[in-house]
């Protein structure tokens, strides 16, 4: 009789993904909540920007490939890069 | 005649906030985002959740202060507890 070992190796790695507004595009959210959290008692609370944020597992082990993956996403599907910025940070 | 040096530090920390869903609680939208990248062609991509990204600048610059400042923004405006956890970052 012959024992099988198989190997499960977990090949995914996390990838997050943030997504801003350029500096220069008016953000209504942000500043929806800017001022209600000045109404609820909150002072001095400046400079409120709404972005979003976006987990997902590629299945991928060399982390500088799984980057240049979620960079292509960003550009074809996660951001509006005209007006968006977009930060990728690659977890494990 | 004597000059006035005014002494004009900045005194603002930058807080950002990552407010996602529990992970018991569905994500239509990563769902969408998830279907829509296998269909333009990217293969082997995972449990894909969105969630919000806040920055906001705070007029304080002790940063356990300003951290327990945003905690109690996100119980009270930022997050739904019920379904949403969040996680705060002190920037400079």
């Amino acid at each position: 009789m012959r024992s099988v070992f198989v190997f499960n190796e977990e090949n995914n790695l996390k990838v997050l993904v943030y997504i801003t507004l350029k500096s220069s595009v008016l953000d209504p959210q942000g500043k929806a909540i800017e001022k209600t959290l000045a109404d609820i008692g909150f002072t001095g609370v400046e400079e409120v920007r709404q972005g979003k944020y976006i987990e997902l597992e590629i299945s991928e082990n060399n982390s500088e490939k799984a980057k240049s993956k979620a960079e292509e996403m960003c550009q074809k599907l996660l951001a509006n890069t005209v007006i968006e910025n977009y930060r990728i940070d690659i977890g494990s």
